[in-house]
């Protein structure tokens, strides 16, 4: 393809997006797809010849766009918002564009050089201190697992470079909560620590961590002669946004030597509001932490921001140093390779310096509150409407909703929670996500799309209750 | 951004990224940047208010593209061919701009079946058998973590539903080579390894793995009581494109248990040209392969194909069901969260698609063999060069070259070839990279950018020689 070519096409994709920005609205929020029917689009072998490119583009339409779930929909209220602001995404465009790696400073100095600057910017917005270095990683799951990585080999005197965990003798143990992401257990049993060493310490009634419980695990496995390595905290667990009480388990983690990693994957974007850093009051006494600046703030899939304490550390366990990387001038730079997992680098700090620069930190700000205000808003319609029920603690933008209609006998509760839950979703009109709390199933509603405005929600809430008090019907014995 | 200033800036960055792809031949491959220089330009803290979108493209021009390293550059030998197809650049564009991700199928169907279809595409252009199953991990790094990680766990009956690796005993061990890239040892030290227990097996004049070193490091481990676990062999080993026997590999691997890993990472992109095929012959008899489409064979970064013959062994190591992600239709579907390290997925088979329809497999291999044969030409002229010798055989398309004059003392060589390097490369006319092979430095000049034609290859010559030699005057006793 020329560059003349490339201009045609190009033009053509941006009005294709910019009039699915404009219409995005009137589409369906959940593809109605079942499986097989994408791949029931395609050849089943590779084309031999070139197609021409406005044949591929087409297919955009007829095979893509009706199988997809629109995240970006402003009636997108499932998992978390995701949201892939305009400005980042013209500047993840660029970034694909020009087409440099940064393997090493040398191999692009301003893929390095603007993560450096931008990445210091948001600690700055986040209220953290100078002793702070952080980094780009892909999500969090990768984040997570880099730092217990890191936690092992701190608490094993960096076996890495001896004989391994596996001459490790006696067993680590990390330590977390059932409010915990998923990606948390799947990072230590990745690390090598193995399910019967992670502990799932008790959660209190908000479904925050209990740090007297995790002091009593701590002390269980002393006595055991086992060595507490880690323990990982949740700013916004994953299905109510609860907030594990850091200080208390900063001070449990510095008294015992644990490394404490706190995932703010989720809440972390609200550390932009000063008012809200009381969440994860105590932060500077962990070691590590995740944001992900690729959900609520706006930056698009994927740009997670990594922060340690120990710079040093990080580089110990991740850097490698073949000859075909070295350069005259790396005793003077940051060789970001030497913090991650892959080699290569995208140049993702674009689309975050692009985020912050055109909507500026007020303007950030001004949406997370905005957003904030309307999760307060339903959760005082909710908690006032028959047989309704907030399942948990409205914290920041997400809604943990039950229905339970004197009609529906108590033990189909559950199923018919996910029930109008997927009655909703197959409307094509708002898209939730049905979780586990305590056992029994409720519904998410997680506010936050870029796009979503009052009336989004207002129409989010008239749906719920008409949907769910028909489906309800079905349930009267 | 609202959608109609999304459209005028979106046409904008189309056209200056159409002006990049006409001008590039004469902006310089190298930037000449020192340290901190970038930095320099940036405000060390975040802007307060939102700043107009045309100040914030400016800065492309006025902080970023002089400190970048050009890798789409014609006259960019560096590293490896990294080329990201204007094709490819839009399907990428197009990904970022759905904004949708595929955390499981029912997030957004098309996103998983479009994985599915098209990775089955490549494997069967790279005539690998239906055994084999595929999904995109990031890079090669990350896919060889993911194979040691399973390798490991399959050595160990899967510790980590129990005590881990911590637990086991007596240790595993890892072999490669010398010739095997940064991340291997990087992986097995990550997965907990240690490096007291990664083997480096000699390797040939050819700088290929010796199957007899293999075999007896393997001997003298079992009789030390060690548990071979796994070999990873390099199918375009990194400095020099070198060829490990994998057939003879893989009948070792075979009789001792081992997961047998190939990283074809560089040349798997060859394997889609029958007549190359004879560099993994054996390659069925391997556990696991990474081929990088995001080298070579022109799909933008980051695109690695991994493929495994256990498709079960990868889910059970790395999967996660929490309630939030679960469907109805999980028993119909494939959930790729349950292959990677992270959880959310991009929607990066879009670009392999893409780059796949819009080249044909038979634009693709044209290409390929275009830059083999401009290698081939370019050895022919090196070896009949006086005092300049091509120190591993040009099997694909690197040339690894020593200017060894007269007039420089042998005891200053290493130094003399970085030095002549750094002068190709502060010339800003080409770039290329310096490494150590059999303990003494050598540049590498690795054709393949899709840019790259006969003339630059040619100019590129003149150049490397004529600054040789005047380097060599400096050198003079």
């Amino acid at each position: 393809m020329k560059p003349e070519e490339f201009r045609r096409h190009g033009h053509a994709i941006v009005d294709w997006l910019a009039d699915y920005q404009e219409r995005i609205r009137d589409l369906p929020v959940q593809a109605g797809s079942s499986p097989g029917d994408v791949k029931a689009l395609l050849p089943a072998m590779p084309p031999q010849e070139a197609e021409p490119f406005e044949a591929i583009l087409a297919d955009i339409d007829r095979v893509v766009l009706p199988h997809l779930s629109l995240w970006q929909h402003p009636s997108f209220f499932g998992y978390f918002p995701a949201n892939a602001l305009p400005a980042g995404i013209l500047a993840d465009f660029l970034s694909t564009g020009l087409g440099v790696l940064g393997l090493s400073w040398q191999s692009s100095p301003a893929v390095t050089e603007v993560e450096e600057v931008v990445v210091d910017w948001f600690r700055q917005m986040a209220g953290l201190s100078p002793g702070w270095f952080g980094v780009i990683q892909d999500t969090a799951s990768t984040a997570t697992l880099v730092a217990l990585i890191c936690a092992r080999e701190r608490a094993t005197g960096n076996s890495f470079d001896r004989g391994g965990l596996q001459e490790q003798a006696p067993p680590l143990v990390v330590y977390t909560s059932a409010s915990a992401h998923s990606s948390v257990e799947k990072a230590a049993l990745l690390a090598g620590i193995g399910r019967a060493h992670v502990r799932m310490i008790a959660i209190d009634d908000a479904f925050a961590m209990q740090p007297e419980a995790l002091e009593s695990a701590i002390a269980a496995d002393l006595a055991a002669g086992h060595v507490p390595c880690a323990v990982v905290a949740a700013v916004g667990g994953t299905a109510t946004t609860s907030m594990d009480p850091v200080a208390a388990i900063a001070a449990i983690a510095r008294r015992h030597g644990l490394w404490l990693h706190v995932d703010a994957a989720m809440a972390g974007s609200a550390m932009i509001l000063p008012e809200c850093r009381w969440m994860w009051d105590g932060i500077e006494g962990a070691d590590s932490l995740v944001v992900n600046a690729h959900k609520w703030l706006g930056v698009p899939f994927d740009c997670s921001l990594y922060f340690v304490r120990d710079e040093a550390q990080l580089l110990r366990v991740m850097s490698t140093n073949p000859s075909f990387l070295q350069s005259a001038v790396d005793d003077r730079v940051r060789n970001l390779r030497d913090t991650s997992i892959p080699l290569g680098r995208r140049f993702r700090a674009l689309k975050l310096w692009f985020v912050i620069r055109e909507q500026g930190v007020a303007g950030l700000q001004a949406r997370l509150r905005r957003d904030m205000a309307l999760a307060q808003d339903l959760a005082r319609q909710v908690a006032a409407a028959p047989h309704w029920r907030l399942v948990a603690p409205v914290v920041l933008q997400t809604l943990c909703v039950r229905f339970e209609p004197p009609e529906v006998p108590a033990g189909r509760l559950d199923d018919f929670t996910r029930d109008w839950a997927a009655a909703v979703n197959a409307s094509g009109k708002a898209y939730l996500t049905p979780a586990v709390v305590a056992g029994a199933w409720m519904v998410r509603i997680s506010i936050g799309a870029h796009t979503t405005e009052a009336a989004d929600v207002a129409a989010l809430w008239d749906l719920v209750q008409a949907v769910a008090a028909k489906r309800a019907m079905d349930y009267a014995a």
